[in-house]
């Protein structure tokens, strides 16, 4: 699997308005901001990140699919999805890669449906609170986790 | 915003087959009997109606993402999805302008599923139980919010 | 049940002081005010409007069953008692007539005893959340069920 | 306590509708036509009957109170009142003699709101589900609690 | 059915024992002397008295199975059986007589699971916590039912 | 407000039998002798004292009601109205000073029904389990809180 | 209905992995493998099959309503989605033929958010445990279903 | 195991009045003719059919006892028992063959009690709401499980 | 009682077969292995040993009560009946001398329905989970508290 | 224990961060001024105040240890501890003399983990909310119940 | 391991008072006496015993890890601890050898919250309820586990 | 703030033995290696690291409370101390930098006791799941965070 150098960034729905919706829980950054970063991260480690971003959860699932034997990690941001799509949690549990539950903000300071994860059970590790830094951390992570 | 003039209705899944399923419950009308309703009352006070039925929750995110900054109200009959699909939730509450939530049957003399609502944490109000009348009483209420 | 052209309309405890109390959430417009508006839409539409508004239960569920036989439908903003006062339901569920509950703000985005009704199981519909609109769009709700 | 000789018999919300309400629950006998059929079972046995019907709580309360050193015995069917109104959960603590809970149809087969009794923790017995019966059957068995 | 002139007395287990264990509870009377005082009742109505106490939820089962058919009404006082055993509903369900459910003492009132009755389901109706007069009024129960 | 010299001390059902009621839990003296002495301790800091006792609810919401503007603190022992009557809640949260729940025993130590207060949500404080001393602690209480 | 040749066979999110996931759960013959077997039962039993596979609720739903009035038998297998997407469960309340729950593994003895099944309550019956023979056994019910 | 020839039906309490009972839910046919429709299934794949009804939970666990080393697979109709007889589980537990949990009707769809099954953990799978068909699947099903 | 020198050793469902049984639960030593040891113990203390072991719960009861003012203390380890058999509870209510609950396993750490014991409330005390060791334990507990 | 004259004052976990952490829920005053306060109250009514504050639980008990025999009475504002730590609970059962439970703010009002108190089973009363008067309402209530 | 020949005895918050506490729960015998009469026990079988109190959790922690590799068995009664305190968990479950959990009364029948043991899921088995006895069967049973 | 250069790293109860305890959770590093590791990290950002671990919660608060007004941010690895040690979360609160919640393994992924989090209310972030990676990331946040 070593020789797999593409990293997978999966972004749940809504995270495409990032930056004009609810500034004071998400921040002022866009998408485009934060997959570019990471992209940064990446690549200064070997990686190349792919990125997709849908409202649908089958296109998701879908693209976790085709990471199979392709991609080195996913990342992935599942929005609203990480809490009731449990098909994510079927597909990302046949991915044989890490895989990094990352939210921008903290799930489990927010209402109460936020605090179940679907993603959590067959994620390696999770990232959540550290704003626009987790897509940087969370590449630093999968760095560390594949060397 | 009160130079918009478009109000988007949205149908969630299995209601393009209103008046064929359940009539005990729902009626006999057909979705586009309710939508023809409602666009009189609307065009009547000087807003044009668009509608969206779709059995996928990515393409009603999509749709009430597009309404952002161009459509003055969204009225949501969210069928199914109003029960578990916190995506919708997430869209809804980036849209700033009125949301009313529209259900024909009372979802809480049903089975208990029904009982959550995903949609009424960020509708501005709700209107249930009233049959086709609904669509009719939700461009009133829309008419007078924007008043 | 068409002759009967009186529609009652009832207010539980602690709605005399709308508008003196949190307008944030209820506005500052009296109960009287929105009577008056709802009796303005009943009357063009050829029915009368009955109002009572009491702190206890007991003389609520008197007005109900003294309705009987007599009133055309009966719109009830039950303020607290809608949460616990199980004798209401019972009254209500023997009125032969439509039943509108209504709530000024949206129970369901409160404190959590406010998200069960007593009424809901026994009321034809609901509206909630429209503020003082909601008294018009119920007295219009009434009118298209007994057309 | 043996020398007193009146049983008092409280009805709460909505039981003055017996006979119009819900027959296919309640049976078509009012409930007049209970309190009489009581009264001659009652008498039978040498005691008088007093019987006080409410839709509200505090003057059952009351009532309850007054009964104190005066009456042998209180049946009581709460109706509605039966699964909140605590209050008269702690009058009847106080009362020195013995309680009966009658319900006519069986609360533990309806709604489940109805399955908690706020008097079956300070009753002497429960007899439900009996129809009419149930308000002979009472009588019968103050009379042999007290002999 | 008017002509089945047997009703079937059931007894759960451990109730053979009644008389010995825990009077404060249960009194000091026999269960003889109970099913005795029930007879008297009985067969001053015109009906036979035929009883079955068991420590075995089958047994019970075969009784009210040969009951259908030849036994005008079944009381059963389960015991313990009441709170778990659904063998005995279900055959109680199969029996086309009135049922009468039985506790000495008020179930309600005593441990937590002893408040689930499996037997109420499928009665006609309850008696409870009047002591050894139970018994005796469910026999009064039964006569006029079957009146 | 500084100007109000009227404390409202309002008792809920029932307490208008304590002294003679449970004595275990609440002591030998009656509401009466209560009442006096925290009319000592309320004239001694300057204050009149006003009070009521009633079964009824309403009764107590309407003195609530007419308190607005008027007195300068509510101390109120809802008795067993405080674990249902939310319309209580509904009219506290609408005074304007200082209320003060009072209880004479430890409702926590008691039945599970009586654990949850619908006054503490809009009770600045609590004074629980101090038998008659509580009302004197109140009295101490509302004459700090407006000092 | 009994002319409708055709049984629509429907496979929820990341069945089409089915082989290559999880074997020692879902064992290693393919989807197209277990539509082939189950398509030679159906077809022997004069009945055509039709099959689709989707990681998309949508796409699902659109399939069972284009059902209607078509198919003469629905067998569905829904991966994740039957443990929460409502919205199959309104879809197929509209099929007017029957429908076989069907689950390779046993849901019930795997995590407790798959104990909840969408679809069972509009299902004619379920299978699920046999592995790759569910297949094979559903065709053979629906068979018999339609005889 | 695979010289073992018998297969083992077993059905719970009340299951000997099928046919006689609530025929909407279970059908008109007997466990008779249930059990020889199964027989020809079996015979057809050479096994033999040996079957036991009993009410009494102990008997059901001394048969399931001794069809070990003996007996092929077991297929049992728990009923009743399936809900609460934890001992019919650890009997099944200790079975080296196959084990099909039956059910005619669908308990899911019935009383919430039915929903807990005792038998699904230690079953190889589960066949419900089919009817009488059940018995013929069911045999189905341990054929190929055999085969 | 210190008269009474016989131990009566209850054996719940399924106990017969230890030894056969899940080893790496419950160990490869025999049920009569384990009686077999703990009458030594009993012995040297003076006490015989009576030992029953039924699949039947009624059996157990039936034991139970034959063991009152003849037995000086019971060991009961009741299998799966330990968990839901109330009709035990009650039995062992009215035995006389010391109870002790025995469990060859930790019941704690396994399903979450063995986590419930309807013995413990009736018993004195209780051992688990120190395998075949626990008969012994339970006969020195017995002789210590008879000393 | 009318000899002894030592109340000790109990302060739980960062309660030495008073009047530094969150005013707008403490207050500004710091710990040593509400420790004179009540100082100054108990030292006018012939008692002596020792004060303790530990972020260690054990400290706690140790303290409440000691004061057996020796103190009049304890006030404990528990902190953090008073919602998890029974050890505590179960030292303050051995002390025989009254137990105050105070706290700064309502518990009531805020997280729901705040909700439960290990110290209300065991304290004589509660007094909560007051902010910094409740340290002198405590010694006027262990006062009054000293006298 | 078996050349480990320290027993580890610990004991939980408050047990330094056993004697002098609520001696109808915890009998009159003081902790000295309970740890000495187990000493007797352990040194005829070859074990020295040492022992622990404290009301800190650390300081038990401390002393868990510090057995590791040195003692050949841990004794430990937790008290209060044993409910709440997960840290001590954590602790044993890297110990290496036998595991006794050991309570003087029996948790189960006590205040719900006695009902969750912390300590349960790392020991090797319980022994609660037989009060002081039970530190001589814990010594015991530890000799027979090491056997 | 940007003028504190310290980062407190704390380590809650039995991290100590981290590299001897369970490796394949929680990996055969030593706590020593981890935070060496992170003070690397954090010198080459100009940081200096202090480092604490205690078994006992007080020694932890005090930390916290120690770290005000002089480190920049804290970064906490609390073990079993997160899941039920309030008092942290209170410390926690009063610190004015940056805290981050620091997990080896995912809490989620593991015992349900395990998924509360005591300090997630108040930490900026949290990282689980990614082993002695998670030390290098904190202090990478940290870094990031105070930019």
């Amino acid at each position: 699997m070593t020789e797999r150098r593409v990293i997978l960034v999966l972004s749940g729905p809504n995270l495409n308005l990032l930056g004009q919706r609810e500034p004071e829980i998400y921040g002022r950054q866009t998408l485009d901001d934060h997959v570019a970063a990471a992209r940064r991260v990446a690549e200064a480690a070997g990686f190349a990140v792919e990125h997709l971003q849908s409202n649908t959860e089958g296109e998701l699932i879908d693209a976790i699919q085709a990471a199979r034997d392709r991609c080195a990690a996913i990342v992935i941001n599942p929005g609203a999805f990480g809490h009731y799509a449990w098909g994510l949690h079927d597909a990302l549990a046949m991915f044989d890669g890490p895989v990094v539950e990352l939210h921008i903000s903290n799930p489990n300071t927010r209402e109460s449906w936020r605090h179940r994860s679907v993603v959590a059970p067959v994620a390696t590790g999770t990232i959540a609170g550290f704003g626009g830094h987790g897509y940087i951390l969370a590449m630093e992570a999968v760095r560390r986790l594949l060397a």
